[in-house]
């Protein structure tokens, strides 16, 4: 079977998994039993391919062709996420793994031997849809997330992590960050959906990865008045949704102003109940812009607006803008015929790593609809196809 | 012991039931844990009294003092219900159930005897705060509702309502209208906290219903294009969240045109993940006006700003204006000294009642807040002990 069958067939195999029937997106959420589905998946097939598989202690699932500690420094790491968004498209995350075990196992079949290791990651909860932190798994590798902090995280439904974990039967104390799995990562290479159509328009299959925007997440909460719906004048009213409403509308004129992206994707309001005024709405924000400056900026506009309406703006994560590894883009521009070289306002694993000082790329894979975070997110099969024999042209290159 | 310190016992014996630490507020959903305890300790207490204790075909519980079947359209009915809104206050509803509880404690006390059968119902499910609708006791009870809509009904986790009631014990397939229970109710009484400050106003400490405001439960849904929130230019969005926000803000303008309310209290963000355009909004409109006329004006608006908006207005259900028995606030007025005559917003069981034929009439206990179905919603002891004498008042004047 050469490797885009075998991406074929990996897609398919996973295609019923977590899925929503009702919208067709993927429900894919951290430590879930759907989430353990996906785990034992990847175990297994990277066990077929004779992969040594384990686990770092962040929980991140590692799959190993050759001996990693022979020749750390020259490891070279693909791979990606299994997680999703609620919803989610069905690359942002498989895509990479799957298609680095593709390119595994072609080159298995054609006999190849890599001078060093070549690993597959599968970070865990990269989305951060359970307990709303992002790269949770990669964070957790570096130490830039402590035991501290995930002891205090609970998830949608209330639950705390540490018992989210347990119940998996993974003890959460003994996460953290994990100084031989580091030391395994010679370097790293996330292949990727791209989540935007700069490829569309460069009419390019595939590129690569010049920096991540920086970017963050805030909230607010407003605060007003609760009472019966029917019986209270509206003159007499303080109804926080009204001034969430403006705070939606204003947001959008803020980021337009500043040439920057910001969105309100998440409104939680209590009691959220039909007959009664609002008691308080919860707002999230995400912001991005291509400078730290800039972002910085739009981040005071947020919070001054918030305070106009009653509200504290409260940052909830920052991540600066990440560069690439500028010396690996050009060992790669060189091995695939130079690919365009774009900029990306989402974050990634890759981002996490690369903050750590570890060499990192990127390569994305051309998204017909330039849609992600949904169903509607796509990939051409060509396109896909140029996707893996990237990676097996990569290893080539790297691992020889 | 008196009827107002029998009164403040059974508020302390129900004060920590489904009480939110958070908040202070209530949440006592039917047929949930909350609410079975909320019906044992009615039926243990009606017990205690001496009285006959069961339940209708609707599922409501029923206490009589003295024979219901010997002489029904005399017998006096009174009560209210135990649930509550989401966070809700400690008197809407149980008011009126533990005030007639103790008006009847105090009677039998004295050694009255009623000529005609005294009840106190314990109607479920008024808030509607679980499957959405409102009073579905008295609406399965006189028919309104039937067994088909009820299978039909989910709850607020999307298990069905047939499930929901099998699981405490009961054949859902028993449930439906109960023309027994509905010819044993002579005439109504309900004994509500006022939900407004018109006896504030009136310096008043009770009040009668004259009527109902008409009204109604609307809801739309907004679609648009789910993507990434980091990755998609702000022109090129589709965001059903900020069509939301322009609803909500529109939607006040609309109901202070027509002299009217209107509320949306409640949205449903799909799929509500920081890091992702929504998908979908979902808004429920809770609207009410002095006239029904009026009322359709106001619809009629709001549907046609949904439709402007790309969503369409669905009706979820209309109560039209209900008027109390003029005869039986005549009886009323006469026997408590004339206390004033107010209109109401709000809907309530006996609402259903009066809709379907039966003498009705409602009581109303001044509010200090003016605040309902809230936490902050309050009674002061001297007007609940006015309301107590109120029912003791009309039970020695209608029953004997």
């Amino acid at each position: 079977m050469n490797a885009s069958k075998r991406l074929d067939q990996l897609l398919i195999q996973i295609a019923e998994i977590g899925r929503d029937q009702a919208t067709g997106g993927y429900n894919r959420f951290a430590y879930t039993e759907t989430d353990l589905q996906l785990r034992a998946f990847f175990a297994q097939t990277a066990e077929e391919l004779g992969l040594e598989v384990g686990v770092d202690a962040a929980n991140n699932q590692w799959a190993w062709w050759g001996d990693p500690d022979s020749d750390p420094e020259h490891n070279l790491v693909l791979g990606s996420h299994l997680d999703s968004v609620p919803s989610g498209g069905a690359y942002d995350g498989p895509l990479g793994v799957l298609s680095a075990l593709s390119a595994i196992a072609e080159l298995i079949g054609d006999g190849f031997q890599p001078r060093s290791a070549v690993g597959v990651a599968n970070f865990i909860d990269e989305e951060g849809a359970r307990f709303g932190v992002a790269c949770l798994g990669s964070r957790v590798l570096t130490g830039e997330t402590t035991y501290e902090r995930l002891s205090q995280l609970i998830d949608y439904d209330g639950t705390p992590f540490v018992d989210v974990v347990s119940a998996t039967g993974v003890d959460p104390t003994s996460l953290g960050r994990d100084d031989r799995a580091l030391s395994r990562i010679g370097s790293f290479i996330e292949l990727h959906i791209e989540q935007g159509h700069q490829l569309i328009d460069l009419d390019a299959p595939i590129g690569l990865a010049s920096f991540i925007w920086p970017h963050g997440r805030w909230s607010t909460t407003l605060t007003g008045t609760p009472n019966h719906a029917g019986t209270t004048r509206l003159d007499e009213r303080d109804d926080p949704l009204q001034r969430a409403a403006r705070f939606v509308l204003e947001l959008g004129e803020l980021a337009i102003a500043r040439d920057a992206i910001a969105t309100c994707g998440k409104i939680v309001v209590e009691p959220n109940a039909v007959n009664a005024i609002a008691a308080t709405v919860r707002l999230w924000i995400d912001a991005r812009a291509d400078s730290p400056d800039r972002l910085a900026h739009l981040a005071t506009d947020i919070a001054t607006l918030a305070e106009g309406l009653g509200g504290r703006l409260v940052n909830e994560s920052l991540t600066s803008m990440t560069a690439f590894s500028a010396s690996l883009n050009e060992s790669l521009g060189s091995l695939l015929e130079n690919p365009p070289v774009i900029s990306t306002g989402a974050g990634h694993d890759a981002g996490i790593l690369a903050s750590h000082g570890i060499p990192t790329a990127m390569l994305f894979v051309r998204n017909p609809t330039g849609v992600s975070h949904s169903p509607a997110e796509r990939a051409n099969r060509e396109d896909m196809v140029a996707g893996v024999d990237a990676l097996i042209s990569v290893i080539r290159g790297l691992a020889s």
